[in-house]
């Protein structure tokens, strides 16, 4: 397929890359310039709007204001050579989606929410986990470009932001988790149990899965940085969160829980580490 | 070896008839007469006494009131044919077995804790994960029993209370993950998603525990009773778990709003069903 | 002075009725048209760039939006007639203050930002209680009209947003202290002790001030229309609190709780009643 | 009236003093020794036995602990000499008090609850709010008596531990206040707000009741030494709230909170503060 892909983070150009090695054409457009010329066998493009065409275009952007500024306020919608649909990749709000969804429609190009689980390297190994929400025959047709970047493509209904809703609800079990170990192995440590014994044993036993395994190693060993997946951004995404859930009148009070502690690390110069570094915060607190 | 077996509730027949298994000799005692008598292979015994003696006595007893009750209360430390040592299995507060470690010390007796991880059928198969914490050559001389009943032995430390400490930590992981499904369920549910899609795609990558698989199929399917866990004893567990961390100065947000929810489940009749049901309260918290 | 007033809710209307019965002359605008009318004494007009001008301008409207759109995308910062003092005295996030205050500094507008503690009955008595803060010499100026409307202006600094952030905080404690009653009374009621009796009590001895005797009332009575201070409105404010706490990366665990029951008593229907509604979650989540 | 006062802290001494000073003739008996001696006016008795006697006996203990030693261990119920009654004063659970009313009517001892509200001042004032249930006619001899001591008695019900469950609740409400006030501290300081400027503000006019006046005092001026009600004893009347509040099934997420913050407080170190101390929590985690 002709593609269009906007956005070459450290995410989007694994992605972009998986489906070029799959044999689709691949324009590839950024926001800061350089990184597109690195792209092997893809097409460097001058404009968003031209990547904003062909068969498809995907988006991958770090956040709601990138996405807002490059498709709303790009007039991208406006323009010409408009794509057949459009994959909305990004881990953006509900409220966002939603609105996206309203303007494609009135400018009459189909709009699929397509959120991933699965950190870079998984993306590199066309290994994503990937969420999608919108018109079938959409998503149909978005197929072979959905199977060159992920490992499934789970399926949530007719309305796009429902796949945003359902990585947010990723997202905040993830960030759950974390806290969870944080308080558990501060608890332990103030019984004299080293976090990483604990951690160990339940992440061998009940808790195998991989966010448990992968962020349970960071806190056994204490390690932080660099950050796979950032604090604020977790933070970022936890405020998503609460804004998606008020306005479906959900009160989550382990979200308000992750909010302050996460604030607490930010306001202990924790911002830039690893999302792992919430567990330091119940330690803190403990006085050790 | 010659062992007594006090408590026989669905998970002590199990793990007694797995000692019969391995070729020990066991006698059994129960507070509630008759059950001990449907022990295929074991020697019931009249009274706790008997059983409190051998080369190892061990308990398996529903909650603090009850061990103590047997133990302490029923005076079988000065008793005449005391146990080379006391297995103490139950799921008990930290500050009790901080006080029989004492108790023990002063008569003479090796007193281990060994609280395990696993439901009645995991008990039926061997399978339990048994966390042990006391004395390193009194765990050497438990290990026939510990192998016999479950897969692996993980080793907390010299004071027996560790055990317990571990055992409190990972139900209070095992809480928190239930009331983060019950969160997020009841968010996807607001925005349209059905719970069962959210957590099957959950539980199947990100969250493919045991844990997760084995109560977020019970929250998709809305399926609370019969009770495997009861709700009441999971609020009994988090009741524990708040206060040995206030006794190690350990601020812990997230078990404090289980508390209240598990208080919320139990305020609406729940009670008595399976700690699944925990995740109710989010959903009937946001009108549904 | 010369006023122009905008925004003529039941706050607004008191307000602008006091300032003519201090002699100032007011030009009043409101956006639902007919209001103005109704203010005896006061001069219509029929845009609200003609009430933006003047010795100062004051705006009263319900929220941000309201504010944003009347006067940035209303564009009256660029017109001719500019007042000489713009006085916002509306309950507004401490974003969009901060917002204002740079965009009048680059009109060249002096922009006090002055909400106010009081009720309309507070209001049509001129007994408000007056935050503000901002450039010195312009709260000077403005202190005719601030003493027309209240009983004492106090003062907070030199950026206006600074007055928000206090406005806000007060009605943060303003709604902890009605759930701390809702709590205390569930927590009475499940004793036996009607929630009237403890509240009178309290109410009458340690917590004797005006915030706990109104809405002490209101709980015990169990009366919650017609609202005072709507419910939905609560919540909006605690929403710009934890907006607000998140810029200054404050923790605030109590706007935590008090934004999920908000939640949870606008899910059960409770919007539109009075704010002292927030009591009844506590009691509604005991089973009672 | 023929009075034993048991336990003589600064509360007591202070309300043993004002029955003296009303006329009745007081014996008084202290744990620690030394101190009866020390009540002008007073019969000191060397058993507390020879206290609980007379028309009526008075106890005022530090906590259940204190009371169920002297009260149950100390056997004085099975004494000859017993009192016409029994007036608890002393600030204790909702689960003893009911314990302790049981026992009492075995022991055909009239058994009235009535802790009170107000510091050692106020009882030196004979200013206390008390608050008593119980049998009425107990209540009525026990007049004359309340009457010295307060400034008014407040009545609760027939069983006892209703006046304690009242108690609990405003104890939580005050420190709930404490709580509202330190986050709204640090929220007013992380935007630039000195604390002071806006608790003077708040508690002079919205707020203006000798809870917030007094604790608002105090955290303005940083002052949490020496120790008017001690953090630790606020955070152990915490605990006996929430386990009242789990006794009758209220979810109380503020309590919750309060729990917390304590422990945060008392793992930093300021058990031994003041419990306007608790305000300095909010403050250290916004990273201040």
């Amino acid at each position: 397929m002709d593609v269009g892909f906007i956005g070459l983070g450290r995410m989007g150009r694994a992605m972009a890359a998986k489906l070029i090695e799959a044999g689709h054409t691949v324009r590839v457009w950024n926001r800061s310039p350089g990184v597109a010329q690195e792209i092997v066998g893809a097409t460097p493009v001058g404009t968003a709007a031209e990547a904003f065409a062909g068969d498809a275009a995907i988006t991958m952007l770090s956040d709601d204001a990138a996405l807002r500024s490059v498709i709303v306020e790009g007039g991208l919608l406006d323009g010409a050579g408009r794509p057949g649909l459009h994959l909305s990749m990004s881990t953006i709000s509900v409220a966002l989606a939603q609105e996206l969804a309203a303007i494609h429609a009135r400018a009459g190009i189909a709009y699929v929410g397509a959120p991933v689980f699965g950190r870079p390297d998984a993306a590199a190994a066309g290994a994503l986990n990937i969420v999608a929400a919108g018109d079938a025959a959409a998503i149909e047709r978005a197929g072979p470009l959905l199977d060159a970047m992920g490992t499934k493509t789970w399926r949530f209904g007719t309305e796009p932001h429902q796949a945003n809703a359902v990585k947010l609800a990723g997202n905040f079990m993830l960030v759950s988790a974390i806290e969870a170990m944080g308080e558990a192995a501060a608890f332990a440590e103030g019984h004299g149990v080293p976090a990483a014994d604990l951690l160990t044993m339940l992440t061998g036993t009940l808790f195998a899965s991989p966010v448990y395994k992968g962020y349970g190693a960071s806190i056994s060993a204490s390690r932080y940085e660099p950050p796979g997946f950032g604090l604020r951004l977790g933070a970022k995404d936890i405020g998503l969160v609460l804004r998606a859930a008020e306005a479906a009148n959900v009160p989550m009070p382990f979200a308000g829980v992750l909010r302050d502690n996460l604030i607490d690390a930010i306001a202990h110069g924790d911002g830039d580490k690893d999302l792992a570094a919430l567990a330091t915060v119940a330690t803190r607190r403990s006085g050790r």
